[in-house]
């Protein structure tokens, strides 16, 4: 069959991404510089992704809330590095309503400064502790560099912010949400492996105090972040005076986290898994698991065949759809099928159909059997599960045959420059990245202990390094 | 007991609005004037509305996706009625990425303009229609009289946008939007009955041909637009050039639709069920629809009965909760739920506990009646069904009576401004209304045949029309 993809994913990763994406129709330029238009197809994905997520972050106690886009230009700079931070990225309100405002306003590149306006109201006492709360939004950061899903101007991302009565607490929790929600959905459901650790000084958030991130490994050897979980200390707290009384009756400031995801997580779906075919979606995140594909017009009895089949899929609970347009020659639908990403297909075709068989084809192996109609259901169950663990088992293997350990700067320059991550002590290039000296288009994505345990500290002693290039 | 708001409903209608939502911690005000916070609680209220709503408009064929906020200003200018209609309101980014823009953008107030752009390139062709999509996003409107839910600058809705081959398609499926996705979810699942009509000339959405709302009837008699959906013909069409050939290979530009529903919802919900002790929600989108009360400390087998009960209830798919934070006194917390307005409530005293029952106490009328545990969870069942069914009852006797009939102007003005509504023809106001002189706060809410039925057009004669103030 020929490939679905023009450009090469070898020589050219970019055009290949972009022709995935643009094939797959997943998302679109918007008319604006840097921003984006998530066509159905792929905003179908991003729903599920963020189903996952939300019902993880729920189950870590948090609630969801909407707090407003608009932010007083005022309020960012009460925090100096945030301030600092993010000046660059904003995009400003000065008119509205018809007449120039009298303060500026601000499109929320992020929701810290506003979330914690509120904070300070609602927070009084160790009761009201600790507050954790989480909302899905619209974000804004002038992108000079755009590239669809992984930098846009306005992207879509969940951001959890909580406030906690002991340093302790908003650390535990900040470690909870880095692995057993982000860390577990990437795994589970997205069968992406990651790396996490804690960013370096130079890395860290605009006013946090540490920052861990989870970092994937692109088809193309670079790295991905795929989510950030900070503790913020009491920076915030103390720029909005977030204060409560003790059961002591003392008052004191809260400690807090801020953690997110984006739709970069869909960038990262389809340079993990993506093939000269297109599109690889785990069925966990697949809009359509199983789609029957009618291959010609036959009896009757044959449609029938397949509305049946359909409707068990349903209700047995595999998100199924059926191609019977066939108007449409079939290796062209077969072509499309597989660009999009669906992880099986079944082809009812007039000769199978009456030997009572259908022929299943797997979208991650292009492996194909053939199958009596009454075991499709059960077996179209038990593939599902193999391609998402298959797929997984790739990502794994990519991202192993990634990692490689340096003993000098020179050396981890030379593994980072060929695209692979170079793992090396982080003493030994502490001053080379404070001074932005790693190498050109290098970055240190994140630092763990020699027993890959999270640091609590970058001023820990024996930190290991992962350098990298990366979008 | 005493009542949990202490503005009057009857003669303080907006201060007890505003105390609702301060005290059932559903919303605040943000910082930007106008904008507005949705706190948990609301929030979580927001999330089930919005669910019913987007599964109904998936069964109606839209597929979600994501347009961007910001929108080049010379696309709302293309078409001229829309930009008239717009640009007071507008919110306008003039500085970005640390540099004054060249050309200016708008914050999406709606997004026809940037839709049609896409549309234009996505539809080639007749099997390209009907484009049927949805999304989920906020808008922007400047307001200067800011209400929390019912007007502010900000705000979360659905936008439907659809483009079809003929007139009469696109008419359909308005209609069908109308009625079978807001009328029957407002119904169902709000309890708010609805009385829908087509928008006269001067209410009509800017760049629409025909304008429907439906409207309920809020506690204090005014009116509240619920949703709304416009037939836009071709005129978004001729502005952005969306054309696409017909089967016998002409060329026609696309008819069109647009329609959207609001957090302006949450509002209705307030002003129709809530009452002198708070907000009473109807158990479809009550977040916690049966909450276990904890009287004080008893036995320890209380607690696991307690316990018990909710696991049941969840299992079996009511949204249960256990309040057992018995050092707070009882009172108090009854209070508080009765203000957040949780359906049932479940008293477990160690008196009811030795006889193996619990009190029901309902929240729509009070009543209150002892069950045995094991009859629990089908008595709370019924008891839910026939919750939604009375507030829909009580809702429905509200709106019948405050419809009236006129039969001059000067009778429908009378009528309208004592805070009914008048029915009235509507040629006998027509001019009136033309020319602002309805009277002061009085408008047309919308235009139905004598019959009850949809018009097609507000030059059909022998309309009739519906004139009250509104929010």
């Amino acid at each position: 069959m020929k490939s679905g993809i023009s450009a090469n994913r070898k020589d050219d990763f970019p055009g290949w991404y972009q022709e995935v994406i643009a094939k797959a129709e997943l998302a679109d330029n918007g008319p604006v510089r840097g921003t984006m238009i998530i066509r159905p197809n792929g905003f179908a994905i991003w729903e599920l992704v963020r189903d996952e997520l939300d019902r993880k972050i729920r189950e870590a106690g948090a609630r969801n809330c909407y707090f407003p886009m608009f932010i007083p230009q005022a309020f960012l700079s009460r925090e100096a590095e945030h301030v600092e931070g993010f000046s660059p990225e904003l995009a400003v309100v000065t008119i509205a309503g018809g007449a120039v405002l009298e303060e500026p306003i601000v499109v929320r590149p992020t929701s810290e400064t506003v979330i914690n306006s509120s904070f300070s109201k609602w927070i009084q006492s160790y009761r009201d502790l600790p507050m954790l709360l989480n909302q899905w939004a619209n974000v804004v950061r002038w992108e000079m560099r755009p590239r669809l899903f992984l930098r846009t101007t306005e992207f879509l991302w969940q951001e959890g912010h909580t406030a906690h009565a002991t340093k302790e607490d908003a650390s535990k929790y900040a470690r909870m949400i880095h692995e057993d929600v982000y860390q577990r959905v990437y795994h589970d459901s997205l069968a992406i492996p990651t790396i996490g650790g804690l960013k370096s000084d130079m890395e860290r958030f605009a006013g946090a105090v540490s920052s861990y991130s989870l970092e994937g490994v692109m088809g193309d050897g670079k790295a991905l972040q795929m989510a950030t979980t900070h503790e913020l200390g009491q920076n915030f707290a103390k720029a909005f005076e977030t204060t409560f009384s003790t059961s002591q009756g003392t008052t004191e400031y809260v400690w807090q986290t801020s953690w997110g995801a984006s739709t970069r997580l869909m960038g990262a779906i389809i340079m993990v898994h993506g093939d000269q075919n297109g599109l690889r979606l785990p069925p966990a995140i697949a809009p359509t698991q199983v789609m029957c594909v009618v291959v010609r017009q036959g009896e009757s009895a044959l449609m029938e065949t397949v509305n049946a089949v359909y409707e068990k899929m349903i209700a047995s609970g595999i998100r199924c759809a059926v191609d019977s347009d066939i108007n449409v020659p079939y290796g062209r639908r077969s072509i499309g099928h597989e660009i999009n990403g669906i992880p099986i297909r079944l082809e009812f075709g007039p000769r199978e159909f009456e030997n009572g068989v259908a022929t299943i084809i797997r979208r991650d192996t292009g492996a194909r059997e053939e199958c009596r109609f009454d075991d499709l259901i059960a077996r179209c169950k038990v593939l599902l599960d193999t391609i998402q663990k298959q797929l997984f088992d790739e990502a794994h293997q990519l991202m192993r045959g990634s990692l490689e350990n340096a003993s000098s700067l020179d050396e981890a320059r030379e593994i980072a420059s060929q695209g692979r991550w170079a793992e090396i002590d982080f003493d030994l290039i502490r001053d080379a990245e404070k001074y932005g000296k790693l190498g050109s288009g290098l970055s240190t994505r994140n630092l763990h202990r020699s027993d890959g345990s999270l640091p609590l500290s970058t001023s820990e002693s024996g930190l290991r390094a992962y350098v990298a290039k990366a979008y």
